[in-house]
């Protein structure tokens, strides 16, 4: 499906770089990126061009390798249209994996250490650790952790995540709308919410902590009672999205009894 | 309860400091070290002196602030003979709160920054900011997120934490071992597991990635079918904790359907 160019000698890292402020960054992943022959940069297009900006100055602000090269490519679109949704996720994988092996092509011979900037931490939520698996040969894949969203958001809210010996759940808001309030948890946390998915929730006993552009000069924060905040969130997201022309929110709600 | 000190103009800045290894340190939580008056570091007594000597080393390895006073104090132990586990956890919260205040006083006047290391990040399964609030008067908080155990797992075993778009859920091995698997999810994270949980589950289907002294140069990884690996992992993980006299550990199920 793609060219088969030989990665065996190749090493892939993934390097979670946290999400949004370069401070987040980890001791770790500076080594990582100064340690990369080749940095990918994806361009999503003009939506959201303030991630491949910031991708672009994490790399200014902490590259003192003087040989390591910089390739942008442009980030196939998934096909939104496509009914089954993992079908969807799994042509989109092959067509970024593809992509990533044209690149890597075009600037290394077959063998050195390729790098990828990921927003938050590769493991959570992220397709870059599925995407890698379909390279073939098969690359040495190297994984540093980064700051998550969830983790910004609960140090900007001062919030312990969990209550004390007891369990939370992370789900997406497609769940949240297709499912409701989750069994046998008081603390859930929304990831990958395109909308307002609390909205569906009856808001009796429930609390939000929100947050959008979490880290960044624009970071926007809000908690409350959900009765008496739902609506005021939608109406400010809605706002900031189109003032922006993206936007990037999460939110943790518990349940009181 | 403990000495009323005026602690209004006090900032308490709680750290993430990572699970181990001091390459996790984010750039914020450098300058949030650098920006301190006064370090508080806890003594755990020997058991797990491990982490009082990785605080001393990260602080004796980033500290470039020569004003920067570092106090050492005796954590108090809580009681495990108390049957209501909240009332002990509460009593507990309340003798940390009692020593921090002391400690603060012996050193600062009714002003300044002071920081604690916060193993992980501070929002995921820690004590710090309940005990932080109860601080009288409260002072100003501020949060460093910072790597948890969790990501490391996950990073060292170069795991996707959750299926594509599905949910998971992070509980305690106590939970896990009163109430089994969960329901509504297929992977979950277990915390806090002061033994092995996962050994009164039925392995059918289940698989385990499991870390120990994760970022330490002692790591420990072991994954696979629960059912082959569970006998296993459990006695390497007693080996273990015999020979470092103490053992910090987690893991990630994940059912196959």
């Amino acid at each position: 499906m793609w060219p088969p160019i030989a990665l065996a000698m190749l090493t892939l890292s993934l390097i979670g770089i946290g999400c949004g402020d370069p401070a987040q960054l980890t001791r770790a992943a500076v080594d990582a990126i100064n340690a990369a022959d080749l940095i990918l940069i994806p361009r999503k297009g003009t939506a959201k061009s303030d991630l491949a900006d910031l991708r672009r100055t994490i790399c200014a602000g902490v590259l003192t390798n003087k040989t390591t090269r910089i390739a942008e490519f442009d980030l196939p679109v998934r096909d939104a249209t496509e009914a089954d949704y993992r079908k969807g996720v799994d042509d989109w994988h092959d067509a970024v994996a593809a992509i990533w092996s044209q690149t890597i092509a075009g600037h290394l011979e077959d063998e050195g250490k390729v790098a990828l900037l990921i927003w938050g931490d590769p493991s959570l939520y992220d397709s870059s650790l599925r995407i890698a698996r379909r390279l073939d040969p098969l690359p040495t894949i190297e994984v540093v952790p980064g700051i998550t969203s969830i983790q910004a958001l609960c140090a900007a809210h001062a919030l312990p995540l969990n209550d004390i010996g007891e369990p939370f759940l992370v789900t997406t808001g497609r769940r949240l709308r297709e499912g409701g309030w989750p069994q046998g948890v008081d603390t859930v946390v929304v990831m990958l919410d395109g909308g307002t998915a609390f909205q569906s929730l009856d808001p009796a006993g429930l609390h939000i902590w929100w947050g959008a552009y979490l880290g960044m000069p624009d970071q926007i924060l809000m908690s409350g009672a959900l009765a008496e905040l739902g609506a005021r969130i939608a109406a400010v997201r809605e706002e900031a999205r189109e003032r922006h022309g993206w936007i990037m929110d999460s939110y943790i709600i518990k349940r009181r009894r």
